[in-house]
């Protein structure tokens, strides 16, 4: 099976292709550039440098939210374009599943913490486990915008050690290091952030499991809606 | 600090920038085309991508070995043709480090093996355990050549679960499931083969623990010797 990933949910902007249990290739940066200036020429170099024809995807899995308004509809959109143009179908992979991907095999519980601003952040918590296909991730608090604050208090009292990661860490370290009652670490450079390896990955095991959709019916999950849409219900 | 990482020491091509906590970009394949084909357009590309000017370097890191002879001659000659050219010291990190760094933070041991044929394998043994860093790795069974199944008693003695990745493990997993005693996981693509990213990132630590060298004093660890020098040996 052979999967495209792409990830611009975030500032990073990534895309890779897994053949079964190999990463045949992967191109990330995370750097101010916009993701409408570098997602297609990345593709467009791993697509050289590993000879991929687009026709042999099996299918197209991309990071569905939540992340920024901006990156997310670059994505989507190149997913969906790619999907309808090659009659491939789209997986859905949730943006916080795959952050959590990047932690696999670990005991301590994982929460990503994706900015969302106005003190908030889109998180959640898993663990992992052994079973027979290798791991399985187990929702312990389900994909949310939430207060820092009360998020520590809720990860507190799970009693376990936790390890974050995603681009909420650093904006909000001090209230984690003041509000957390539980030992935590934080994840380092090379598995703190986006990666698309683990979107075309995940969106394999997702594939395999009947959770291929049709491009067009794709959607990206926000979460939230926007200030132009929150300013527009106010008038 | 910012981290230049190179590795070539398997079928795998990769170059990765690290920039304090941040990976600002990674370039991987794994694909039939050599390294010498492959690890300048890709090193090109990402800098073109996140326009790294590479006077800004700290360091450059390589995969140091064990590994394939001719790739890690590829990416060692690389690395101290930047090292010297630029100025910059060079760091170099085992290629079984770099491969255990994929599963940071796993209560699991670690077992990387790399196919040295003849049955063998360049493997170790590691363990994760929470520090005031972040993570230190505590080598359980140093790099060395070994006979997989004289590893699988090795491991199974120490009564953990372990988690395989590497070349090895698709050549050597019949060997795995017949004679280790102990429950094993293998890891998953994305996490599974060198990543040019962990190079940079362990690399970054090592660095600040004073072992950048001189780029021109760096030689690869082979672990044995070729075979065309056995057999000169021989006659």
């Amino acid at each position: 099976m052979k999967i495209l990933g792409l990830d611009t949910s975030g500032l990073v902007a990534g895309v890779a292709v897994v053949e079964n249990d190999t990463l045949v290739g992967e191109f990330t940066t995370d750097y101010k550039k916009t993701h409408s200036q570098t997602l297609l020429p990345m593709l467009d170099w791993l697509r050289d440098m590993i000879e991929l024809d687009l026709d042999t995807l099996d299918a197209v899995a991309v990071a569905s939210g939540p992340g920024s308004f901006t990156g997310l509809r670059i994505g989507s959109a190149t997913a969906k374009g790619l999907g309808l143009a090659l009659r491939k179908p789209l997986v859905e992979v949730p943006t916080l599943e795959g952050l959590a991907w990047n932690l696999w095999g670990t005991g301590h519980v994982v929460c990503p913490l994706m900015d969302a601003r106005r003190n908030q952040v889109y998180t959640a918590a898993y663990a992992f486990h052994p079973s027979d296909e290798g791991m399985e991730l187990e929702t312990l608090l389900p994909g949310q915008p939430m207060d820092v604050a009360l998020l520590c208090g809720r990860l507190s009292k799970m009693g376990r050690s936790v390890i974050f990661l995603g681009d909420g860490v650093p904006v909000y370290h001090e209230v984690l290091k003041a509000r957390m009652q539980t030992p935590f670490l934080v994840a380092p450079a090379g598995c703190n952030r986006q990666r698309a390896a683990n979107i075309a990955a995940l969106g394999a095991v997702y594939y395999a499991r009947g959770r291929g959709m049709d491009a067009a019916l794709h959607q990206p999950e926000y979460f939230r809606k926007s200030q132009a849409e929150q300013n527009a219900e106010s008038l």
